[in-house]
This record gives structure tokens, sequence and C-alpha cells, in this order.
């Protein structure tokens, strides 16, 4: 353990620390999604808690968000909207949805925790419209409070678990404008509800290290306009700090497919809260695991095939586009063509999206498949055997190589455009610290470390590899919640 | 930190030692290739060297390797064979072979020393035989010196650097037995040299901690037959532990691929090193990464035609076998069928291989490919039309989509056979302590840690994506060196 406060990163020890600059019982470092449900229930379990928050407002990334929260296992508004979901059905998809390493144990909790979960959400002032959104896209165009978010409905998942939308979403006021999204709508709430219970806030405050007494943390370091201050936490921290999609050094040796092209809303993303905690042993999980958004319209993509730099298909094209962005940064090597007729184009532009600056020209138009091939750059025949054999199959409504739905399978005909979506995908980190369903931080012994939570995008949730959108405000609100009363209570 | 020494694993503080158990100058965690390297050049900086083995004999995971030790730059058995190799020819290689994230300094300064590390090797007994094998192969079938090893001589990489071989395998005295191999025949001139040197070495002592006096390390604890042992070390701690294969808990969190399929030759591989580093806050790199063994002789491979589970190729047929592995486990979800037609099968058979027991016979023969694709259960016309294309291209001697060198392009044409290589891999962990030139490990906040080295599979080398055979025997044993030379000289 270094002694000298100034090194940062590095734990501190308390009795190195001479004058203490303020102190709670719980201290929360970071005014997101996490640390806002850390601090309501912290509160709640009769804890003095205090925000450290960098900026100078709340919000966090969560409140740039769409505003996706990934619910489910039958919520009143799943059962209001028709839809018999269970927490195991959930769970099936989800195990399935995020492939090989998933977090058994987190993610069956969480399914099972759901329902109430929403309910929490609904009692702390976040409004929710009973209305579905049923078409291919991003999210909802308007302010519909569900949506499928994570391919449930489409191959190869609808076969594993029964389909049913879990991407709920807060009404929106202005969709358009960003501030008043989905995502603000279900901070702003929250975030009265935390000041309502006495919770303080100290903003501009940036955090740089822990503080140690023996094994225990006891309190965190942080700068206020250059000047360290030391706040002590009686009886527990909780980072709620988010990801590292800004830390250009972590980014290169945990996740270097995001080198490039990180994805998160905000650059404070820069990964101290992995940082801080690992320096004290703390274990991480999934680090390379990350969210991949892919810049086309789904309607657009539903409607036509997905071929790479061979003219091969390598996706079902009507799944969560999130599920397209991670296939085609992963395994193709971020090089995709949408190919589609104009008949298919024509139809989609008529649809609604809330996404229309994706939906670019085409990059290409021709008369035929041929023709196209060639102007696209792609060796003679692959795409003529791929529109060939797609084309025999759909008239035959199946599609026995990806599984598209027959809702959007047609032969293409006539003449085609082509979309050039080579290097359209940007991410953000999914992996982190490892803790337990408490938010409690482990470390690499497999042992919690005293005194230390944390929730968010600063740690491992729920999907660790393949994502769904809302799993992060579903994760993070989830555990915050946790954390929050943990650390109250510890 | 901890001041329990019964915790294991958290660093405990040399002031909760009682009697040290024994001391020496630098103290080395294994005697595998890392920790002979290291040993050899302790005691030749005139340190006091002791060796801590956790079996009953020196040689790891390397002893039991096929032997390749990457090297190039223009070794003298590479220019005796008539390649005229440079460092940045080879380190151009490396950068595209291990792709996105590659740690360029460490690619780099590797590249550069490889020809010295050759020569050092040499000077230590480590026999080489001035001949080439260059067919496709895991490893050369007799006992030549030098082979390609990462697909060097194949698409995409031929066009990017000069192709050059660089797997330098010890010269073997008895190639079937597996106790006379290409890496016993490493370890063991190694072996001798350290003990000639008088490197001092304790078998079954197995280390469970690291002991800290400050900031520094000051030794560590071990178990030797159920009684704690406590080693100071005077001036470093070189951890020469291996990987962690074989340890489930870390591969579910960090390298899930390789759930199921462990592939390190040894089970003492179970991440001791890094979980004892890391309790200390030391920073990790690439733990995602893996090597891939995929079962099949490389010599039916290059002659016939791999495709995936929708009948589509997906890889140049004829590269390095363990990059066909990675495209296979990470990017076709493990399913792989080897097509090829009689006359290419016959002409396998008539090669030499260096594993015959990968020659296993075809699943399925058929008369035609369209019999063959329905045996196959892949979806009509899909294994047809890669055929026909393939087909097409060959006969021009050109293979546009994936780049097969023209050596191997022959249109597939009469009876053909199908071999079902769906979850015929294996592998383990590349990645592990980030280490600077020095072998020093780094702290998470980037400065090193004083006491503390690393080299071998416990740490992050030069391959931290893609691999090439002789990549661990070879950082292994260059960074060991180092690591072994800074702790000398702490």
């Amino acid at each position: 353990m270094r002694t000298d406060p100034e090194n940062g990163i590095s734990p501190v020890s308390a009795a190195s620390i001479g004058d203490w600059t303020e102190s709670a019982d719980v201290v929360i470092a970071g005014y997101g999604i996490a640390g806002v449900c850390a601090a309501i229930e912290a509160a709640r379990a009769g804890a003095n808690v205090l925000i450290l928050e960098r900026t100078s407002g709340w919000g966090g990334a969560a409140a740039l968000a769409g505003g996706f929260v990934y619910l489910g296992g039958g919520t009143p508004l799943q059962r209001a909207l028709g839809f018999a979901d269970t927490p195991e059905n959930m769970r099936e998809f989800l195990l399935a949805a995020v492939g090989p390493g998933a977090d058994e144990a987190k993610i069956t909790d969480y399914c099972a925790g759901s329902p109430e979960h929403y309910d929490w959400l609904v009692a702390n002032g976040v409004p929710f419209r009973e209305a579905l959104w049923d078409e291919p896209g991003w999210e909802p165009p308007h302010d519909e409070g569900l949506a499928y978010s994570g391919g449930e409905n489409a191959a190869p998942f609808h076969a594993i678990a029964t389909p049913a939308p879990r991407g709920h979403v807060p009404r929106m006021q202005n969709k358009r404008t960003g501030e008043r999204g989905g995502g603000y709508m279900l901070m702003k709430p929250l975030a009265e509800t935390a000041e309502a219970l006495g919770v303080r806030v100290r903003y501009d405050v940036r955090l740089t290290g822990l503080v140690v007494d023996g094994d225990r943390v006891a309190g965190v370091l942080a700068q206020h306009y250059g000047e360290r201050v030391a706040i002590r936490a009686d009886r527990g921290v909780v980072l709620a700090t988010g990801g590292f999609a800004y830390a250009e050094r972590m980014v290169a040796d945990h996740a270097p497919q995001l080198i490039g092209r990180p994805g998160a809303a905000i650059e404070e993303h820069d990964g101290t809260g992995i940082l801080v905690a690992t320096a004290l042993g703390a274990a991480t999980a999934h680090m390379d695991a990350t969210e991949v958004a892919f810049f086309c319209d789904p309607q657009l993509m539903a409607r036509g095939i997905l071929v790479n730099a061979q003219g091969q298909r390598y996706v079902p094209e009507d799944t969560y586009p999130g599920r397209i962005g991670q296939m085609t940064l992963f395994h193709q090597q971020d090089q995709a063509f949408l190919v589609m007729d104009e008949q298919a184009y024509e139809e989609a532009l008529g649809t609604e999206t809330a996404t229309p600056a994706l939906r670019t020209p085409p990059t290409w138009a021709a008369e035929t498949v041929a023709e196209l091939e060639a102007d696209m750059g792609l060796p003679e025949w692959t795409l003529q055997s791929t529109v060939r054999i797609y084309n025999d199959y759909a008239a035959q409504h199946r599609d026995p190589l990806w599984g598209k739905q027959p809702r959007w399978l047609r032969p293409i005909t006539g003449p085609v455009a082509g979309f050039d979506l080579r290097h359209r995908t940007a991410g953000f980190p999914l992996g982190g610290l490892r803790t337990d369903l408490d938010g409690r931080v482990l470390h690499v012994s497999g042992t919690a470390i005293p005194g230390l939570f944390a929730a968010g995008r600063c740690t491992a949730g729920i999907c660790t590899g393949g994502y769904v959108s809302g799993a992060s405000l579903g994760d993070g609100s989830f555990y915050g919640r946790r954390a929050g009363r943990a650390a109250a209570e510890n």
C-alpha cells in the first residue's frame, strides 16, 4: 500500500490522511443511473449519503441514452400489452444471447427481480406509456413504452425462448431534442427522489483513489478544481463511475476491437473506478466484451440482405441491430454491405424510424445483381450466388441459412441498390469489476473487499458477451440499488 | 494489505513473517522456459538464485511442447537456409498477424533482439539442425530445424511482409516418444546450464502469495507438502508460473471461448502467478486472447476446402493451422467441415506429416457434391455454389475470396469426401500480467511494482490476439532472460 496520498489510483492508508474534508455513511462516486439508485436505497436504509459527481450536473451517460431499461419476467407493462413473460423465459433468452461465460447467478437473480424493479422505478416517478413498438428499430420512434431490444423475436433466439419485448422506455416529452429523451426521463425523477431523501451531492469532484484502513475501504480521495479532498465513508464506498470507453490504454489492453471507435455517451468514461479498485486487488471480468452500435436503419436492413467482403450473408438481417454490429465488427472485420431491390427500398422509406439520419441513400444502384457485384468490387459470382440461394428459399418463405423471419422474405428482383456499411460501428466496453449479487466488489481471491461496492458500467453486469439494449440502464439501476442497500447496512 | 499469512493470494507484510525459511537474491517461481532463462541470466549477473518449482521436476509446459521457438530477423539458421529476414520484416508480419491491440513496443523489441537470442540459445547448448520443412504441418515430421509456423507464406500476410519461416525447432533425439521432443531438447541444456551456474532448486514447492515490505515485493509464501514456507528475495521475485488454462473461474471470466476445451500441456497452469500479482494491483492485458489448436492434419486441409455451417468458405486453407483454429472457434461457432475430392485425399495421404493421428478417415463419401451436401446436412445449393465458385477460379489458378496459394488450387472433381471438424478445437490463454521490456510487472497506475518481475505465459507477451507457434517458448525465453537480469540488478 502506498503512503503517498498524491500518488493517485493506488490506495492510501487512512492513517496518512490528516484532516478529512467531509464524511458520510455511504459515499457514492458518480451520479449516473447506478449512483442515483444506490443513493436512494442507501438513504432509505437510514444512511447519511453523499454523492461525488465529476461533472457539474447529474445524469452521467444515462441521461443522454435512448432510455431502454431491459426488464421482463412479466412486468405490468408486458402483461398489459399481452406478453406472458416469466423470469425463467427471460433467463433462457439472456443466457443464449450473452453466450459462453455468462454470469448465470447474476442473470438468474436479475430476471427474478425484474418485475419488482419495474414497480420500484414506477413508484419512484419513472413514467412508462402503455404502448408497443413492434417494428425493427434502434428504439421506438415515438413514446411507446415497450419494444424488442435484443433480437428476442429473431433467429436463433425465438426458438430458444418465447419471444417477449423487454426494452422498457420511460415516456419522453420531446423525443428529438435529446434533452428530454428516455434516459433523461429515467434519471430526472430518480434524482428528484434522491434529493428529496436528503442525499447530498458535491459536483465537480473527481475520484482519484481509495483510502483503506487495514483491509477495509474507509473513504476516497478526490480532486475538486485541482484541490485534493479526502472523504470518509463510515459504512461503505459505492463506485458508480461508468466504463472505460475513453481510456485509450485500457481499450488497447482489454477491448482492442474498439480502438478508434469509442461509443460511450460521455468522455468521463475513462475507467477510473475500475483502476482504483483493481489497485486494491479487485477482480475484473469480461474486459474484452463490448456493445457494438451499427450505423444503419434497421427498417432498411430487415428488408435487404447483409453480405461480407466475400459476398456471403452472415446474420439474420431482422435481428437486433446491436447484434448485427457485433457480428460485423467481431466476425467480419467490420466489412458489411447491404443489398436490396428498389421495391424493398421504397417500402422501407415509407416506414417510421427513430433514426432517420441512418437512412443514407444507396452507395451504388444497378440494373442487375451482376452489375452491382462488379460496382461493389466483389469477386464475380459471389454476390450473384448469394442472391440466387436467398431468392430460391425466399420464394419458399424460408431462410435455412440464417433463419430470417418469413415476414421479411421476398426474392430480390429488378433494379438493386447497394449500401457500403464498412467501418460503420462504434461501441462501449461491458466488462469491469467482478461483484456479487449485493454489489460487493470481489477481490481476486474471491472474497468481498470490506467496505467497497460497485454497480453500473464500471462492473461486469448481465451482458458479458452478446448485448441487449437496456442492459446497462437495467443492471446499473438494479445493482445500484443492491449496492446502496448493502453499503448502508454494512 | 492482509496481515494474516494463511490467507493465500493476498499479499502479506514482511513484518508478519516470523522466520524466513530460506532466502536468495532472486527467487523464481516456476521452472519452465521462462524460469530457467531468468535463472541463467540472474546467476550470470552475480545473483544468488533460487527456483521454486511446484512439481517434482524441471520442464513445465515447455518440456512437453513441440519445441518451436519463434525467432527471426535474420538468425544464422534462417540465413544458412537462404532466408533474408530482417527485424523490420518480422515486425511487420507480427503486427499484422496479432491484430488490433498488438504491443508494438514489445514486438519491436523482440524482433530486434531475436538474432542475438538465437545465438544465446545455441551458446547455452540448444541444438538446431540446418534443414527446412517446407510443407503444411503443425510441426516438422523429422528433426528439421526450421519451418513456417504462423502463416507467413499464406494470405493475407505474404503480401504484407516477405515470407520467412521463423519456427526454430531444437533437434530432437526421438521424435515419437514425446520425452525427447523439441521442447525437452530446449529445456534440458538450459536446465543443465542453470544448475552448472549454481542455481538452487526446491521442488514440490507451490507459490501461494507475495510478501511485501512497504511498496516493495520482498519475498514469497509457498506450500511444501502442506507446510507453509516463507522465502525472502533480497533483490527480486520473478513469476514464471505459466498461464491459466486450468483455472475454471478465470477462464469463465476472461476467456470463455475456452470453457470445456483447455489446451495447455500441464494442469499446473492455474493462474496462480497472475492472481498473486493482481492481488497487489498488477495490471493485466489481453486476458481474452487464446491460442487455438485445431485437430486436423494440415496436409489434408491445404488440399481441400473448409466450409462453415452455411457451406461458406471462411479461411485460406493453406495457412497456419492455429489460425484456422482461431477462425473456426472465434468466428464460426466452432463449426467446420473439410471437403476434398478423392484425388486430393490420396495425394495428401502420400505426404509426410508429424501428426498422423490427425489423419482421420472421411466422415462422409459421396459421388457428387450435391450428395455430399445433403449427407452433411447443409442447405441445398450452399456447398454446391461454394464449390462451383471455387472451381471456376481454381481453373484460373486464383482464389479471389481468400487468397489460397496457386500451388494448392485445383478444381474439385469426381467423388468427394467430407470431414466433420465441428468442435475439434482446444486452446490456452495468451493474456496475463502487463510487463515492461525488462520484465517488470506494471501496476494498474502504469508504474513498475518494485521487486516484482514476470515472464512467460503468466504475462501478456508478443501474441495478444492472433498467434504463431513458437511465440510462447519465444517470449518466455526472451523476457525470462530480461526479467532475471533486471531482478539481479535491482
